[in-house]
């Protein structure tokens, strides 16, 4: 019991399951997975990987909105000696848990070592399925205003547009919140072609995937929710067999 | 021959290592090298890899700046019915040579399967490295200035800067391209506090990996170079611990 009490042998590790697809999960994540005391997570990722747990761990598992609950539950395993793995969906680092943790440790000042395994995030696969959107200088930007200022958000999309970075959306739009991508478009339009070709992907490389290539003209009579990444294009992407493709120039430089 | 002459059966899988550390590329993409025909690579990304790749498989390896010719040495193969890998370090969508790729095949109409398997890229296992620098809104801007005139990477500095966007600085410095990190550096000091926190990375996850934590005042007293990579805080990024965070605004929210 030593060891638990004191917590010197407990360690956390944020472990990113990458896109969904088990074959494009880091070894190193499986192994946190399969050595963990404890696995905590959101149901819908610890379904993804219930053949890499170790039958003799505990699974704590939790409902979407619980984040804060998931990430202290973690904390304290660790803090009392376990060997625990927080589990994210994409990259721990963008847009899910790693800072979470951070920022709740750093409350009560733990000492337990935290480790963060990364992995392909949501950007990483929809570029991939969409073709290579993501060539050459991007933003990403979620237009979730629950915890950042719509006024802030805006005002990023204000600042990109005009200087024609590639640009990754995140939570574009969900049941009670629909109006913002409406909004970033029409920022995009005001300084892009309304040609700019537009990927639309849901789902990345699991069953349900769908990639959906447009323009920003016509993005909106698309089916965008949740789990949707929206990529506009800048002023030098192209579509050609089905593929999203910004240059990085070296057709202007070299020729090709 | 029949195959390999009318190409139905070639195949061109643009493959991501991910960072250099075996452990952290994923299954689908050793899968690739491990079945492949033919593999093309720079020599050093080949170098990590020799171990997944058949001993009867091709191997074409190249010096670094002849992306044009490897390029278009994996789509020929994969045009004569070749199962071609073609290796790219980090993510081959991130800067590397997924589009190239895509731009070669389109002049040529070449109509061979092109597969994009994502990696984790420099940017996020910098980032976990790291800690969570990556939480909020990013962008990613590479300074090299060989095939995107300088006035643009500018502009695009000046526009985010403000905004309060972390920054992911790709290709900060070269031998002889030594004065874009310190204008760079100057941009994000007019809109930012000296005491931003800044994370200077090179050989994330592998064995010579150097990690170092600063700030926007004294990070040009750190060695920069052509393999690093830098990421500026924004203005609520915070160091704890050597980790360098930026909160998603759970507190500001929620309180923690």
């Amino acid at each position: 019991m030593t060891t638990a009490q004191d917590g010197i042998n407990g360690s956390l590790a944020v472990v990113g399951l990458g896109p969904g697809a088990v074959d494009l999960m880091a070894p190193r994540a499986r192994a946190a997975l399969e050595t963990a005391e404890v696995v905590v997570g959101y149901r819908t990722y610890l379904d993804l990987v219930r053949d890499c747990l170790n039958p003799a761990s505990v699974v704590l598992s939790s409902s979407m909105m619980q984040e804060i609950d998931r990430c202290r539950a973690a904390l304290e395993m660790a803090g009392q000696g376990r060997r625990v793995a927080l589990v994210c969906g994409g990259d721990p680092g963008i847009y899910a848990m790693a800072g979470l943790v951070f920022e709740l440790a750093r409350t009560t000042d733990a000492a337990v070592p935290i480790d963060v395994i990364p992995g392909i995030a949501a950007l990483n696969s929809c570029a991939a399925v969409l073709g290579a959107p993501l060539m050459h200088d991007f933003a990403a930007i979620s237009l979730s205003d629950l915890m950042t200022p719509w006024d802030l958000i805006e005002r990023r999309l204000e600042a990109v547009a005009p200087v024609d970075f590639v640009v990754v959306i995140y939570n574009p739009k969900s049941k009670k919140r629909t109006d913002q991508i409406v909004r970033a478009r029409e920022i995009m339009l005001a300084h892009r072609s309304p040609d700019t070709p537009v990927g639309i992907v849901s789902g990345a490389t699991r069953a349900h995937e769908t990639v959906r290539l447009t323009t920003l003209a016509r993005m909106l009579d698309e089916d965008i929710g949740m789990q949707t990444t929206v990529i506009v294009g800048n002023s030098q992407t192209f579509v050609w067999r089905g593929k999203m493709v910004t240059p990085r120039g070296y057709d202007r430089k070299y020729g090709l």
